[in-house]
């Protein structure tokens, strides 16, 4: 029977009504006026209201939403910093609002299940799924079922320590992955760098605004050899390359995808860790692991926190 | 119903009945005169009719054997360095000579079921085993279900890098854990050291005899602040603990499981592993996380070879 799922994303909702299979049978996206708990249930309910009668005539039998945060017990959400939430008992909030009960999703599980049950990952039980996006994440899919941790956090890739006392990351710690190669951290880096006044071609290429410097014009700037784009770029992939290398020793998935919108939009990123996983994974490891690309673009999350709802009745 | 453990370690073949609570009902351990399958096929068999007599009268509802190695496929043995074993169809010689059925397990990870079954993971779902013996190595345990990987060989905690183009290891990669702090190499790099006429501490401790060199007088050295032990020491043990700390991040294990030869008896290590936890593991997953020695000793994969085998059938 079709689901429905919810990506509650930092600026707007959208809701889709997705069959067992992992098609979209209809969804709709309200933009978020307002980012108070309440606001956000009522958008939320006006895009369900959008694709279930874009759906109609159809009958859901269960209900999940992901969202980009650390998510307690019973769909309490502790910390998601791009709504400014801290402590909000959105489950009950969503489920009394909706009508029914609403499995509350970390963002990038539901992205990862969303491969998993239609996407790069379809027919793999074993998969590692890695995002670089403004931050770092991933999610491990053991045996066809969600490796969640003891506390529901597992997958927090982009802090783990990559530089002892290194540079302070947005969670408040020293020397995690996502200091260095989370999109946000790569533009500071640039912006840094800016200030200080040393010359790049990434100036140039920014047409000296620093409001244009992204993570792909980065890279462009890297492969011509420009030595501040190095300086950022060659340190901040490194340590991701030999992240994701050692999970693929630790883990041995049969798929580690790639997803993310700083990844998705970095060939050079993406080719140098599959380099890495072949010169750095251990033999029997590389040998078992077909590195794909997220397929599903910004669907996966909506089609996983339907599917994965299922999974949790 | 009780099941039958073996545990197959490189100088003897040990069997045991064992309860579905994890209790030993009987065992019987057989020295190993020659390593060729056969022999070692009735070395158990040998020891197998000793623990099934002691326990007797016992119904046996499954079978499972620890081999140290890879394994490969339907119980085929494809690396075993202790036995000088290469594709052995070691599953069904034994399961021919047992007239039963026989699970091939990994060593570590039926030690690490036996200590989830029976053991200090008792009660938790959520497990990151971690062992140090002569080798590295690791198991996940995740929602009640082991992690095994595409092909069976997660866990290879030993083998992530940790220095590029390091020091060669055992498998004929270079930089991985193991190369550093698997007891082989601590005992290689005193050895180096000896050789190379550096004045130690270690010397004397070990009267001058480099078959004395362990890594618990290494750790004596060390309390001692002797720089040959400290320069081996201290890169290794490093290694290790970041490792380790920058799994329960990516895990969000409910216990960290320490265990193997090495690390039972070294208490610093330990401790400087429980630091390090607290120190770099982010901090919901430190929060969520319990440091446990393993409570089982030797008998930790015998009774986790026999529940094992029972998860199999």
């Amino acid at each position: 029977m079709p689901k429905l799922g919810i990506d509650l994303g930092g600026t707007y909702a959208r809701a889709g009504v997705v069959s067992d299979e992992g098609t979209i049978l209809g969804s709709s996206k309200t933009a978020l006026s307002d980012r108070s708990p309440e606001a956000v249930v009522d958008a939320i309910a006006q895009a369900t209201s959008g694709a279930l009668s874009e759906a109609s005539p159809v009958s859901i039998d269960s209900c999940g939403v992901g969202v980009a945060g650390q998510l307690g017990a019973g769909g309490v959400v502790r910390v998601a910093p791009n709504l400014g939430w801290r402590n909000v008992p959105f489950g009950e909030m969503l489920s009394a609002r909706l009508a029914r009960r609403v499995a509350v999703v970390n963002d990038l599980s539901a992205a990862a299940w969303g491969e998993f049950s239609a996407g790069a990952g379809k027919g793999e039980p074993d998969l590692f799924v890695a995002f670089v996006g403004s931050g770092v994440g991933s999610a491990i899919i053991s045996g066809g079922r969600l490796v969640n941790g003891a506390t529901g956090l597992a997958g927090e890739l982009g802090h783990i320590k990559v530089v002892r006392e290194g540079r302070l990351c947005g969670c408040g710690e020293r020397g995690c992955l996502e200091a260095y190669v989370g999109g946000h951290n790569l533009i500071a880096q640039m912006k840094e760098q800016m200030a200080a006044g040393a010359p790049s071609l990434l100036w140039e290429l920014a047409a000296g605004d620093a409001a244009q410097l992204t993570p792909s014009l980065l890279e462009e700037a890297v492969e011509s050899h420009d030595e501040v784009a190095l300086s950022i770029y060659c340190p901040a992939v490194n340590h991701l390359c030999l992240a994701i290398a050692n999970q693929i020793t630790i883990l041995n998935p049969g798929r580690l995808i790639l997803g993310g919108g700083v990844l998705m939009r970095t060939p050079g990123m993406r080719a140098r860790i599959r380099e890495a996983v072949a010169h750095y994974s251990n033999a029997t490891s590389r040998a078992a692991v077909t590195v794909l690309e997220a397929a599903l673009g910004d669907d996966s999350g909506l089609i996983g926190a339907a599917l994965l709802s299922g999974e949790m009745r």
